[in-house]
């Protein structure tokens, strides 16, 4: 095996408090893997020059590409710049070109530019520039002892401007990898276990340069297949089809055969089906609404969701009946049900989905925390299922999703 | 200063593919720094041998205490365990009460108890076991050359249950460390270099062992004050009083004294005025909804939402006349202003949102791509602005709901 091994290097404090979730490590990797790099590790680190020198020292041991994010807006407590001059040797100088755009954005928000701006347009004379049009700290690329090393903003579209347009072309040009074929299938309905032991003597056969991963979810587990190995083209039609004697065997609890989130799958359905959906969200607050809608193309099948937090709403706006939530409870499968049928009706779609629950504890309510009734209904016929939840709001908001969308894709699907 | 210092290892492949994103870390780094640990590095690697035993190795120089998480699954892609077991000299015994506990889960959830999940049972005989009521991997805490290592499951809330039930407990009581103390101050409007200009004689009159952090955010800028001292209290009055200089500096631009998600911001300033609010939302597709319906309590101020995704949704559901849409265009301000002041009725609310724009680009549309038009209502009056943003839909989405947050806020406060 041929792999080139990247590392990334993240650097701030806020990473170090749990002030910021990293998002950009997760994104960098899958670009990286596209162009055959393989991430071997990701370093977390504070704004210390101490901190960043020594995990620059030892992690160009371990790789020949050192990625870093972070600590490079203009303020004191953003050193990155500095200590990467140190450390290849080089002194700042202004670059003529970012500090054009720079001043340009100030000017076009209004801005004063101030002194400390300056330092946003110096960069070490030891680097190549790489321009960023999406924000004011530019990239930069160093070369030290046959080893590439990339510092980019931490801010995400920035970094990701950053790595589309400069470092990832660069990267495909200067390394002639080995391929890394990433194939993931996506079950319902069983555990991690169980599926283990319907395809064990597939798994045993598997040749060594396909790895099978198992990633459990709520409901779902991903099954992923990754080969390396230097013919891409042949390594890409074999991982195919280890993955498609996986899916035959796995064709009961199989929902997708490619790594889509669940409101992608439901969606694609849906667009397959010729089909619309329209919610009335209870408990869930809109979050169903919001995962269809990130859908690109979502506006061909996904109609609306009347977001119905209040009881008052449920009566005025979808004209569900009073005495029907006084008689069965607010969280009752007969509500879910009106809900998913009348959501249908007031937002003219095909499909309806009705989800009613007590997330966290409340004295007013009858039905335990954790509680979820979920109802879809299409012209026809109208099922529905109560779910009770072990975990904090947040959580138990996470399930009653996951699983609204699997019983939409179940009902759609027939599976129901 | 006498900081206790701690390193996190996330094992997984899936967190160097870019599968999963990591959220563990801030969770585990903010509990351990509100017990005066501090977290000097995080270090991700994959389900590899030589790669778990090098940064056992290398980290353990680093800090005295080694937090892991990941790698616990019953899975043969999952080797954490014995990785661990072979490291700190054990065999392999199986503990009576995880197997019981194995048993029951998988006979509630009626589901066979197969041979691989008698190996979850399973611990080195070198460690203290740590019950996990929450899934089936027990937490393993090792000792060796006065060095702790924790190894913990990934799964989120089992992670977080063995954290709370046993390690903070255990480490508390093990270490009396130096107190770390943050605050925060969120401020909207302004840039990062401006608002530096503006307390440059605060910033520079900080003491050393208090330090000042800008976190940017779009349309927003935190400041975090961190102190680090052996005295927690003289400490907790000595960063409370900069935190107060600093916002009584930026009295005007302040929306928040402590570190909060802008929803619950917009929260609590709805229910410390006793006052309701309605969405109508469009292109923002349910996310502003459930993020308001994240907070606990929000049901004393949130109403609902009508997600009108389709034009027939907010004719018929808003009942906004289709000609003001014909002749305004869809995305534009009449619109969102018509969208606002319908919420609040339909929705029997006190304030209403309206928010329609156009995302990514789409000919069918006259408007250019990222146009948003947000506007608020009372009973009294309405306003509206129209933000242009250059990124793509998923990004231009979380814009479009950070900005019509910052435009409740700012309406509710009179501050527009």
């Amino acid at each position: 095996m041929n792999n080139v091994r990247a590392i990334l290097i993240t650097i701030g404090d806020e990473l170090l408090i749990g002030q910021t979730i990293d998002t950009n490590s997760a994104w960098m990797a899958q670009q990286l893997n596209a162009i055959g790099i393989e991430v071997v590790r990701r370093v977390a680190v504070a704004d210390q020059k101490e901190a960043i020198i020594a995990a620059l020292d030892e992690e160009s041991s371990k790789a020949s590409i050192i990625l870093m994010t972070g600590g490079l807006g203009p303020t004191s407590d953003d050193i990155t710049k500095p200590v990467l001059c140190d450390y290849f040797g080089g002194k700042m100088v202004v670059n003529e070109r970012v500090l054009e755009h720079v001043k340009a954005i100030f000017s076009r928000r209004n801005r004063p530019f101030l002194e400390s701006n300056m330092k946003q347009a110096e960069v070490p004379d030891v680097c190549d520039v790489m321009f960023n049009s999406m924000g004011t700290a530019p990239g930069m690329w160093f070369e030290k002892d046959g080893k590439i090393y990339v510092s980019m903003p931490g801010v995400p579209f920035e970094m990701e401007y950053i790595m589309t347009e400069e470092v990832l072309p660069r990267l495909s040009t200067r390394f002639v990898s080995d391929a890394i074929v990433h194939r993931t299938l996506i079950t319902a309905g069983e555990g991690e276990s169980f599926i283990a032991e319907k395809i064990k003597d597939f798994e045993a056969a598997l040749p060594a340069y396909i790895r099978l991963a198992y990633l459990p979810s709520p409901g779902s587990v991903k099954l992923r297949l990754t080969g390396r190995g230097a013919d891409g083209e042949k390594l890409s039609v074999e991982v195919e089809a280890w993955h498609q004697k996986f899916a035959e065997r796995l064709y009961d609890i199989t929902i997708a055969t490619e790594d889509l989130p669940i409101e992608a799958i439901v969606g694609a359905a849906f667009a397959g089906k010729n089909k619309t959906v329209g919610l009335a969200e209870s408990c869930t607050g809109g979050y169903i609404a919001h995962k269809f809608t990130q859908v690109p193309g979502s506006s061909n099948y996904f109609q609306g969701s009347v977001v119905c937090y209040s009881v008052d709403v449920k009566v005025s706006l979808l004209g569900i009946a009073r005495e029907l939530i006084d008689d069965a409870g607010v969280v009752s499968e007969p509500v879910a049900e009106e809900m998913a049928k009348r959501a249908r009706t007031v937002l003219n779609a095909d499909y309806g989905l009705g989800v009613t629950g007590l997330l966290s504890p409340d004295d007013s309510y009858t039905v335990s925390p954790g509680t979820v009734c979920i109802a879809v209904a299409n012209k026809d016929k109208v099922v529905s299922k109560t779910f009770q939840f072990y975990y904090d709001r947040i959580r138990n908001k996470e399930l009653a999703v996951q699983y609204g969308f699997l019983l939409l894709w179940k009902f759609l699907n027939e599976r129901i």
